[in-house]
């Protein structure tokens, strides 16, 4: 299996994220994907080549031009004010306020285009986030191209992103850009798997309305987890898309049989759907010994994730997302990979 | 003019507020009450009394009951999980996501019933929350009483709250519950003059539907300034509440001669709806000194803004708001109220 990477990523490498109370050290660093990529090279998984230069128009397929702008140019607004520290926004338009008119003023604007203040902006953000999109874009071209599957090692993660605001440290929703790309380029019907610990609240955002790309969820239940406000058991879409959002909500303290029992409904349903090309979010906090996660996955675990997931016998794109257990990150997302490498 | 005042304001004193990617000692302090009390005592401004106890039913004429509920065991719940420093929030329901559903985990409910991280909640936060509330009604007991004024000496302040979030340091919105206190004792109309310099969007927000209670909001642009996402100029009420909110947004770097201007328009559109009580929101972080604002009145101003106020010749009750420039916050609050008392 070919991985694309891209050294990029290592310019957003944020200092400090808001959380529970305190400004602590980020859980998201540049390690985590250089930790990965030693152990994809560690297990000849493949090839590792960098990503081409998509543009922006396939972001701009799946976020608003506005807020891609401020992404752009968040940044450049905030150190014109002197402020050399990360970027983060302290205040959000909730409901019974104003949620649709853009502000002027960056901390306005960084509480406009966010849900908290996990997602530190740095001097080198926009860069790293475009990057680990073309990251994304440059495999799922792999697998248009008629791979079996392609690694797309993004950092930052993407699926906590949603049209216009960025969150839980993701700025662009690498793993629907790159199912939009496949739906532009062709595919009918794309399916997306999301085996991070937490909800993709962004992913199910951006297609809660459609039909043709199918998106199904396994995560901590929202009641008592991040992201808190999506991924309720009851959230399967609306209008022409009713049906086609599926969650699989668990407590705290799932250990893997009970997981797999909700993944192996999962892939019946996404096996009904039919979709021609299948994306994975593949996030591994889920990891027994993940250090701001509550499910009980064991490292071998994860070789099974990955032969389950081969059996859907789909062209299968995998997008890295979350996995803070950063010695045991390189292990388990590439645990997944061997596994579906492994599997006819 | 009667002060009301209670000691127990002390028992908030949060430690850290989150502001512009920074956790900054917090601007709203106990001595901030403390020096107002002083200035009152120094002038001779009247006597100074404590509150009455009201009870939780005035409180929830204008708050959830869930809401008052969470105020009154957040921090029972954060402390349960071993934590020690102030209780903030870090995730906020915005666009798309669910805001309608009351979550389990503390974390979730903090920021399920705020708009920011600049409220912490301490030990002995709801104890002076509710004491700030009878602060309020105990002052408009007095106005109701026949006194042609009364100074709600109320810490921490209340206008930014709405019926079910905290946020701006407060948790209570004082003078919301007093206006609608004297509602329910009879007075048919009740205006509500803000005169702080961030918008009041807790206020609005309790009050937007309805025409009993004009609301008048003197304040910096939202768009420009916190809280960013109410407080425009085109917010005028809704349904039978429309044309009964009023904003008048001010860039920053607003003199006096504008501000007055405002407040002489304002004032006629007050006269115009002839309550039978008004409500004054009092913040003099419009001063030139304040840290943390951009409007620039002088001390000597605030007599000016007392005897405009005082020639409305209603009976006026002084909610006390915002306002850091601490070591001159009772020099210009006093003057507003001395203005007052010296206009016939
Ligand atoms: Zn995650
Ligand atoms: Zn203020």
């Amino acid at each position: 299996m070919i991985t694309v990477y891209s050294e990029l990523h290592k310019l957003h490498h944020g200092r400090g994220e808001w959380m529970a109370g305190q400004l602590v050290p980020v859980f998201e660093m540049p390690r985590r994907a250089e930790i990965i990529l030693s152990r994809v090279q560690e297990v000849r998984l493949g090839e590792v080549i960098g990503p081409q230069e998509f543009g922006l128009d396939p972001i701009l397929r799946v976020h608003s031009p506005n807020y891609v702008r401020f992404l752009q140019t968040a940044w450049a607004e905030w150190s014109k004010l002197g402020r050399t520290h990360d970027a983060l926004p302290y205040a959000w338009p909730v409901r019974r306020m104003n949620q649709g008119l853009e502000p002027q003023q960056i901390d306005a604007r960084l509480g406009f285009f966010s849900f908290d203040a996990a997602s530190p902006i740095t001097p080198g953000t926009w860069t790293a986030v475009a990057s680990s999109a073309n990251v994304a874009l440059t495999a799922a071209e792999q697998v248009r191209g008629g791979s079996r599957a392609a690694f797309a090692l993004c950092r930052p993660p993407g699926h906590h992103a949603a049209q216009d605001y960025m969150g839980g440290y993701c700025f662009l929703n690498n793993a629907a850009i790159a199912a939009q790309y496949l739906r532009d380029q062709g595919a009918e019907r794309v399916a997306i798997l999301d085996v991070d610990y937490h909800h993709g609240n962004g992913t199910q955002a951006i297609f809660y309305p459609r039909a043709d790309v199918l998106v199904v969820n396994l995560h901590a239940d929202p009641r008592v987890e991040y992201p808190y406000f999506l991924g309720h058991a009851d959230e399967r879409g609306e209008g022409a898309g009713e049906g086609y959002t599926l969650n699989y909500p668990m407590p705290w303290g799932t250990e893997f049989p009970a997981w797999m029992e909700r993944l192996e409904h999962a892939c019946r349903q996404i096996q009904a759907y039919g979709p021609e090309v299948l994306v994975v979010s593949l996030g591994v906090d889920t990891f027994r010994g993940d250090p701001i996660s509550q499910f009980r996955l064991e490292s071998p675990d994860y070789l099974r994730v990955g032969e389950r997931i081969a059996r859907l016998g789909r062209p299968t794109l995998f997008v890295m997302e979350g996995g803070y257990a950063v010695e045991e990150i390189g292990l388990n997302a590439v645990n997944v990979l061997q596994g579906f490498e492994d599997t006819a």
